[in-house]
């Protein structure tokens, strides 16, 4: 089978932790350890976050005294897929060393017409006092927002529309290759009025460039990697309970909230939607066990998985043609 | 033809510039542009220099409150990879726009025993007074020696090995991608006492791991960029010429610096000697010029060279089973 597997930021970088070398690479290797059995089995392409990293690197880049400007977030996140791409494909290789593996930098299309350019929503770096955050927005030239009781920096985060890369990651997949690419979603790019690829100061949601990914790729599966077991469902009351299977449209209609778990929800079900593949949302620990049907949240067409099958499936744009 | 093309530092950013983002992303431009020739009619890598760059990132983290320990070289270098890896990336996708480009991240494998590691001579970062130099050295561990007039951090470059990704790397070129890697000469690694690859602080010599990838891709032609136009004869002296073609015991009898031109024909020398392709020393501007045998300093088995037959010739790996 063809897997596009998403890793959610707290995979590489746990709330309260320092973003510390060393830290970084013990959770990359706990990742790396978790996902070696589908590396070793199936075609796998792996997709990471970078939202604590960028951060860190914007927040060292404003502060450089040696840069007229900090470097603009395409470059910032260009940063991120080395370093994490770097991580990964180091722990991959030592994981599943009869594989090879590229760790390519990759771009991802938004359209500059985009209306998150003009009203950004996305949270990056630290959280300051309202009257730090405005002197900030009046210095840099920041957008500036609430976020609980401190403020953060706020840039857009445009929809996206294709990664770049799509045909090189196919020709590696083919070719035997785990891929590691789409790191922070990829690097946010326009087509300029010459055609030609330009940044973008944005960041683009890593889960709905991965549900991109997926469908181009014709992946039989996506797998969203998160910090809970499960898609909840009466979340946050007492009546609380994981879902286990559900069609898109049951799980659109629990209305997450924007911030968290929304984008994961859209990304899996426009892929199931779209596609008739299987999607999942879950957690790391859980991975070979949710392919399983044992864990996580699973998104059908049907409302209906049977783990044991899994192996024997006709790869979906086969079915697609036959239905 | 398959050839291997190593970028100078000061194709990406000359000295004196800024390290500013639009001002590499420029220079990165011209250089795409000047190799998109090449790019189109031939099997090509591309690998790069990161020394400003690296520097630049190295102060960033060593300033960063929000960090332990800064970044260490391996990790640093994977940034670099990312971020001059996209420039290039997306400046040969415009220039090129027929032609799949893959920049991925690479390793490049070094000894553990390796002498460089003892008695490191590669200069990182900026200039210092001899008493800042000293007070950085206990205070973060560094080690220091004088450069001129000044003072700067140094750290070991040992010998590279092989190119971890080498495999994946003649795939992507045997499936007619342009490939970019190696950048800083690669992120150096060891293999520890459990055969595990693991990053050290380290920076690798970028035309020796230049030189090392060209041989084991039987490349045709191993071209080292530089901001000089050609390999000089009684460099610095009245009598100073450009050499335009030599044998490989011709160059070595020069005994360049070690400091800069030094590596640069150590790498080229290897590279004819081990397989009998060409190599080729000169400026950025010149490379299709010194393709045809016109521009540049021309190293062969024999010291001929005839620039008309280039796209004739038998490859390397060929003729040498031949002979």
């Amino acid at each position: 089978m063809r897997i596009v597997v998403a890793l959610g930021g707290n995979a590489l970088l746990q709330r309260g932790q320092k973003p510390d070398a060393e830290i970084q690479e013990a959770n990359v290797d706990r990742a790396a350890a978790a996902l070696a059995g589908i590396a070793e089995h199936h075609e796998l392409v792996i997709t990471h976050g970078n939202g604590p990293q960028v951060g860190v690197l914007a927040l060292q880049s404003a502060s450089d005294p040696h840069l007229t400007t900090p470097y603009p977030f395409d470059v910032l996140g260009a940063q991120t897929q080395g370093m994490i791409g770097y991580w990964l494909l180091q722990s991959l290789q030592n994981h599943v060393p009869n594989r090879q593996v590229a760790a390519i930098i990759n771009q991802t299309l938004v359209e500059a017409a985009d209306p998150a350019f003009a009203d950004p929503t996305k949270f990056v770096g630290e959280v300051y006092t309202e009257a730090e955050a405005s002197s900030l927005a009046t210095e840099r030239g920041w957008v500036v927002k609430a976020d609980g009781a401190g403020w953060r920096r706020v840039v857009g985060s445009p929809r996206p529309q294709r990664v770049v890369e799509t045909r090189l990651i196919r020709l590696l997949l083919e070719s035997g290759a785990v891929v590691v690419c789409a790191g922070g979603g990829g690097v946010p790019v326009i087509r300029d009025e010459a055609g030609l690829l330009r940044g973008v100061e944005a960041v683009v949601d890593k889960d709905l460039t991965s549900a991109v990914l997926a469908e181009a790729l014709d992946a039989d599966v996506l797998m969203v990697l998160t910090d809970v077991p499960a898609v909840m469902e009466h979340f946050g009351t007492v009546d609380q309970r994981p879902i286990h299977r559900a069609t898109p449209a049951e799980l659109r209609a629990l209305n997450p909230p924007a911030g968290s778990m929304g984008p994961k929800v859209d990304a899996v079900c426009r892929f199931v939607e779209l596609t008739g593949g299987t999607a999942a949302i879950g957690s790391l620990d859980d991975v070979e066990a949710m392919l399983g049907g044992e864990a996580g949240t699973i998104i059908t067409p049907s409302g209906r998985y049977d783990g044991e099958d899994v192996a024997q499936r006709v790869p979906s744009r086969l079915r697609i043609a036959a239905g």
